[in-house]
């Protein structure tokens, strides 16, 4: 009898913004799959003897492939028992989860999804910052930097990001911000837009850096951290003397 | 000497849901703030002698104004101790949010923001749905359907919420949507375009209705309830037998 999968959002990093439902499915389970991004003292709620499985994909360095994740996934769940894929942040949000889900159900297996606090909005909260302002930002959006070959995605949609009304949060986007703000400002995107880099949010390497899109765009063609990180731009609120 | 203020995202209303940092918060409180959407048993994290004061704030009623809210948060601040200003979703998600952390900040009142598991990501989650896809949607943008009159925003970028290769969340937009689903047409989205609605989202009276914008739009012209909604379309996955 095959068993039952979570997908665990395990939140930004910081194991207190685990919600208690992801913390009694991590005492349940029989094993774990988790991303790097999502491990450390957050396992600690793990059983005695419950398999943790490292499955590490982290932005900016070689990871499984995704067919052998979800391969993988189902080979646990095939052998019975409660199963938790943890991923980092919220699972829906760039988290491949539609791949996993996808294999699982060509095999029948039952799962839930437990949603989980996004990084985009733990980046916020530790800046000070509302992701939407009431006459100013409407609009939130959340794109990635970068797709499966590492490079800025083909057919973004630059007019919508180079709205500065809204308020955007590109992740794993470091490498490839210099390009996306040359092609943001070519959409009529100023290049002193407000601009928040957030790297290692909710860790104790976190690191909050206010700017604006051109300074951001040149010193990230400069040096960059290997922290993960999060660059919000936009319609960002004043500084709200948090950090 | 004045008290110290968290703002705290409590989820889509699940007590589930709450972060392990939002119930530490709510257990030390010496008075929270809540919303309506925000409340329930959620409270019952409260300890004994705390003030609970609801500040009323729900989609589709009249509301406190918000200018009352900060007020009455920063009076209860000045009368020192834990004050938790308890918000449904994500504090920083249309949560008017900027405007109570100016009030504070004037008066110089320490304070933080605990972030949550926004509502846009729970109905996903109850729906099966990943909000991001990785070659169809990698751009997720939550909007609001309605401004401090209770219509449609004016200036809302309809070419970036008519692009059908978004995910699209509309927050408090039942009413409004018959309207936004024509100007959304007018700019080029097919009215065939996938959509959810998600009504009392992790709540006993939780309602999942997959359908598409022009069905949606008709429906919601005829007859609404008065439950909480969430609009999902655009690139959104295919059924994951999830409901």
């Amino acid at each position: 009898m095959a068993g039952f999968v979570s997908f665990v959002g395990s939140g930004p990093g910081d194991p207190e913004l685990l919600t208690l439902k992801a913390v009694d499915r991590l005492k349940r389970a029989d094993a774990i799959l988790f991303d790097d991004l999502s491990s450390g003292p957050i396992l600690g709620h793990a059983r005695p003897g419950a398999d943790l499985v490292g499955v590490g994909k982290r932005a900016g360095r070689p990871s499984p492939r995704q067919d052998h994740v979800s391969r993988l996934l189902v080979d646990y769940a095939r052998g019975g028992g409660r199963i938790v894929r943890l991923k980092s942040g919220d699972c829906g949000v760039f988290g491949r989860l539609e791949e996993e889900l996808t294999a699982l159900r060509a095999e029948g297996i039952d799962h839930e999804i437990v949603p989980g606090v996004p990084s985009a909005c733990a980046a916020a909260a530790a800046a000070g910052l509302p992701l939407t302002r009431r006459l100013t930002a409407r609009r939130v959006q959340f794109v990635t930097g970068h797709d499966v070959t590492g490079e800025l995605p083909e057919e973004m949609n630059l007019a919508a990001l180079a709205d500065p009304a809204a308020c955007t949060v590109v992740y794993m986007g470091k490498r490839t911000f210099p390009k996306l703000a040359a092609l943001l400002k070519a959409h009529g995107l100023p290049g002193t837009t407000p601009a928040l880099l957030a790297e290692g949010v909710s860790t104790v390497d976190q690191s909050l850096t206010r700017t604006d899109v051109d300074t951001l765009a040149a010193r990230l063609s400069q040096a960059r951290s290997d922290l993960p990180a999060l660059i919000l731009y936009g319609a960002l609120a004043h500084e709200t003397g948090h950090d």
